[in-house]
């Protein structure tokens, strides 16, 4: 059986594997969005063994055991490493179809070797071996990981309150990745829980060395905490919006909720609303005033299995796909921030694929110069972190925007072995390109289009990012 | 010219081919959802003639006579069964890339052996008569058609109040069908006409022996009528949804508004939509209770012109899609139903192609062992019933659920000729794994997905519905 | 390098090659919506240059120049046309995958014979000088243009106060198109902003000869113009609709809320959405009573940026797609019109995807003869009007409806170069049917497809559409 991992996978054509090949593939990586442990980075962290690396926090792979019927016990609960490793093999071959099954060999081959067989209950034995010892060699800390996959820059995900100490202890050397925090304040919006909220903004105080006696020293906070951001590289912020809701209310208003909801009082749905509308509106203004790139992730419902949240925690493997009308708020904020030339560069980033023509020509409106793609409609993520999705989100950007301007692919991951999907990304693109010329859909200059291609596997988001 | 109906029909590779005719052709039918009449089965009925068994009460035909401006009378009304017949055969070349087009000529070849013609005005006379023979022998009795399409097991959809008189007298004899009944209690939920409600909890009352005076009496009655369909056999439950409404009603404001419908007064929209979604959440908890599958085909408005539902009654072909927002009140429901430990195993029917992600992504935050795909993305059903809508739903349910769990096809049909849609839906099914396979997207590994093809088509059905 | 325009240009396969060039290719063109200048036809005009015909009004340029982060100077401002000709030949290369691409390269061949090279900066200044050279010629009079492409009838986009003077003026003369008015009453609709509302009924009671002091009179003077239109050949009605609205308004709340903005009150939000559904029902029942063609354009959100609408007004590029939930509104509004025996043949043209599969759905819920496609899903326009977009049109109507009823294309368009869209649209639509005949999904019956081909291209919008 021919390798299923081999050269020109996923490359269809020839004219695929020579712009893959001779443009795409070595190009350096800027993962602008990511959930990596910063202390892990820092510590250059090694690995006990490869369920630890692999299957530990990944939850695409825990929901397709548990659509398996495969006991909990053995994805999250007790059973000991091998047991966990050998139930994922178990469970590999009728992922089929499915990205984890791409993911999973492509990952195997760049980072093991592996790829001579495939995974299932009959080969994980030796796959779990193999695995293991690779990682007692010092080929497989973080950053070793990092370098051999060319990753220039990372950017995490870090709450205003965060010291950012492994971000400022961490010294970047010869070609190690840079690091740079981004900036997620989605905490400050949650009033919807005056608890958690309220314990949150408690840790807001002591982070900024501030008392926060109403709404407006809060937000002098949260920007005493942007500019220790900033100073330590920050450049981006991103923001989990489940919907947009409007920005119109008062600052009276505003205060007045805050205040409540800082006495105890809980906020009604239409009081969260105003303050969420309102909040998103004041960040965003935050957001242009460093001249930081903004990213809004939208359109998640979260932590659906109240029962399994109480148990596991949020990010286990219990979201999905919402379907609430975003246009006209979103339109009226860009607009509102627009008008107020307050507009900071943008991702858009919808996670249901009928939101990429909304996001695609709601851009459109608001493009102007002198950056190039000022608004983005990010890349396929979550859901749509797959081939289809990463097609159906570059096709619509090719026809409702313009795909040249793109800044690429992202991994929005948690784990250290999942940088082959930058590769699994460029494939796919170069496979549209290759496609549509072997169609004579694009005329068969390889420059042009090579060039292109360059662009968004690296040249434009170092371009619009502005990190140093 | 070539046969248009030939072996590789749909087959687009050599390794769909394999796939077809080595693994899926010849597996059993289990056709879990459809609406053939219990008595035209028990009966072992024969039909008068290839009118009324293919064109009586095919909506699909219908709307296609329509939009081809053909008059009413040749649909439905008055004229012969030769003259529908031939106006049916002066549209069918006009459905070309319809769905219509290609049933039409599967059912002409599999039942009547017609695969060297074309229907169309000039052959309309030949196939008429040809057809109208072969219905004269005993090889057209419904149940002799079942069989040659391999049918194990069929369940119909019955009112709660249906005697189920057919499916008690029906003696399955050697390789004949099973026939089960399905619970469809629709009718339970419709307090928006309070006339037909009122007059349905009257047979609902003469068919469980009970007065019901509120209502307890009602859910009492209810659990009645249930415990003899399960006693009959019926392991399913078929609920016809517009969109989900919260479920979170007080008990007392449920019974105050179904004590005011009883007594005449008509509900407002606000009170039809909380006991809508309060009655689903009970008739979810008695699916549960029984450990019975539920089915939620959701997103149909029906009955759009009044005008012709004056004339003709419901299921004549005047029902479309809709775009009501679902998601999150139908995670609310299935997340009252988890957290109280009584969430049926729910197959979700959406039939607007952009609900299938909602969809999938929504099954993904309950699945749970011991059963495999406890949650389903059920086949494309209705207008989906088609190659592309097949392909969109597997593609959704591969890349955003397991496809390798999907309980497959059901002809949710009329006719007892329509049986050929799952041989159409296996090709299809076969097609993409193949076209998968040839450009190396999956393993060349005919063992593994052909396995999983088996299992698509019969063998996970076959343990996730529990039929005895 | 092959000819990038070339003879089989979209054209994949055999078949498709076939059916376009002996079928589709020389049909002539009815262009039943667009947006062309009449005067600039009747008065058979000629263009001072390249940069004038081709690049002034066209707001997908321009908003793909902003995309690329071009000065508006450059775009809109006050650069020389030169200038502004050269930064569009820059932005040409980064439009790959975008329909400009296509568009740019099939106009420079089909209207200035240029077919052997690539627009970008290193062509700019010779395909500039070339083209230029070629407008100075008698050839490229509006007129000459228009019947070089086979353009057979033509209606324009007219306000009810419009005199209509060049419609009356313009003679047709040997085989130039015939030309027609098209019916736009979108500003009796427009009541949200009562001085530009008033400022226009004000233009009604002028044209219309009328002193209007109430709604009745409203209706009355634009009966009168919509006689006006009657009699000057108009046979179409364009609406262009945000959203649907209920229609139930009674009619003595709509005169008063007519009235009151008359009188300079602004209309609450409710207001607005009352008058408008009652208004679009009012008339569509107009439509109705004259025999013509309603074509409802839908889901567009306008002027995004209000800051751009201040400075270049509308219809800049400022606009996308909404996601509104339409289904129930725009059922409500036809079943209300069907039952009054008052629906005229409609075609709707959503603008967002997702609403395809709802529209195509709905039409056939009032499909009824003796006209054939009596409702019609409308050609992918706007953003949809490219060849992914044209294709899930044709696709979704194919399976949802019958694409043999199908009226074609029309350009929508403000530009007399863009009539080879009409030729894009062809081979989009053979290389569907040719794709589909050469995988056996039709049967390879050429004289079947292409007396498909031809209708759609030309033979059912004739029939449908009336002109005289």
């Amino acid at each position: 059986m021919k390798k299923f991992i081999h050269e020109n996978f996923l490359l269809e054509t020839q004219e695929a594997s020579i712009l893959y090949h001779e443009y795409a593939r070595d190009m350096p990586i800027i993962d602008f969005h990511n959930h990596l442990p910063p202390d892990e980075i820092a510590g250059d962290a090694r690995f006990e063994n490869i369920t630890k690396v692999w299957l530990g926090g990944d939850h695409y792979k825990w929901r397709a055991m548990r659509t398996l019927g495969i006991d909990e016990r053995f994805i999250t609960g007790g059973a000991t490493d091998w047991e966990k490793f050998a139930w994922w093999a178990e469970a590999v071959p009728y992922c089929l179809r499915n990205p984890l099954y791409h993911w999973t060999h492509l990952e195997l081959a760049r980072y093991f070797g592996i790829d001579d067989k495939l995974m299932g209950p009959d080969t994980a034995r030796e796959i779990y071996n193999h695995c293991n010892e690779m990682l007692e060699t010092e080929e497989f800390s973080t950053i070793r990981l990092l370098k051999r996959m060319r990753v220039e820059a990372l950017c995490t995900t870090d709450d205003p309150v965060d010291p950012l100490k492994h971000h400022i202890a961490y010294k970047k050397v010869d070609s190690a990745p840079a690091l740079f925090p981004a900036w997620r304040p989605d905490r400050a919006m949650k009033i919807e829980d005056s608890e958690t909220f309220n314990a949150w903004v408690n840790l807001l105080e002591n982070a900024s060395g501030m008392n926060i006696s109403n709404f407006n020293d809060f937000i002098d906070a949260l920007e005493k905490r942007q500019a220790f951001f900033h100073e330590h590289g920050c450049r981006l912020a991103d923001h989990g919006i489940e919907t947009f809701y409007p920005s119109e209310a008062r600052e009276g208003e505003i205060n007045r909720i805050f205040n409540d909801v800082r006495s105890g009082i809980q906020a009604s749905p239409e009081e969260t609303a105003k303050f969420k509308g309102y909040m998103l509106y004041r960040l965003s203004l935050m957001n242009h005033a460093k001249g930081w790139v903004q990213q809004y992730h939208f359109g998640v419902l979260r932590n659906n299995s109240s029962r399994m949240f109480k148990k596991l925690g949020p990010d286990t493997g219990y979201d999905c796909m919402g379907d609430s009308n975003h246009a006209q708020n979103l339109v009226a904020l860009l607009d509102r921030l627009d008008s107020e030339e307050s507009l900071a560069r943008t991702v858009l980033y919808p996670v249901n694929p009928p939101d990429n023509g909304i996001a695609a020509t709601i851009m459109g409106s608001f493009q102007e110069g002198p950056a190039k793609g000022k608004l983005q409609l990010g890349s396929g993520w979550w859901f749509l972190d797959q081939k289809n999705g990463m097609e159906e989100q570059m096709d619509t950007l090719s026809l409702m925007g313009l795909l040249s301007t793109f800044i690429g692919m992202t991994t929005d991951s948690r784990s250290f072995l999942s940088f082959p999907r930058h590769e699994y990304f460029r494939r796919v693109l170069c496979n549209l390109f290759g496609n549509d010329m072997a169609k004579g859909l694009l005329p068969a200059d390889f420059n042009l289009a090579g060039r292109i291609i360059k662009d968004i596997c690296y040249n434009n988001a170092r371009k619009y990012l502005r990190l140093e």
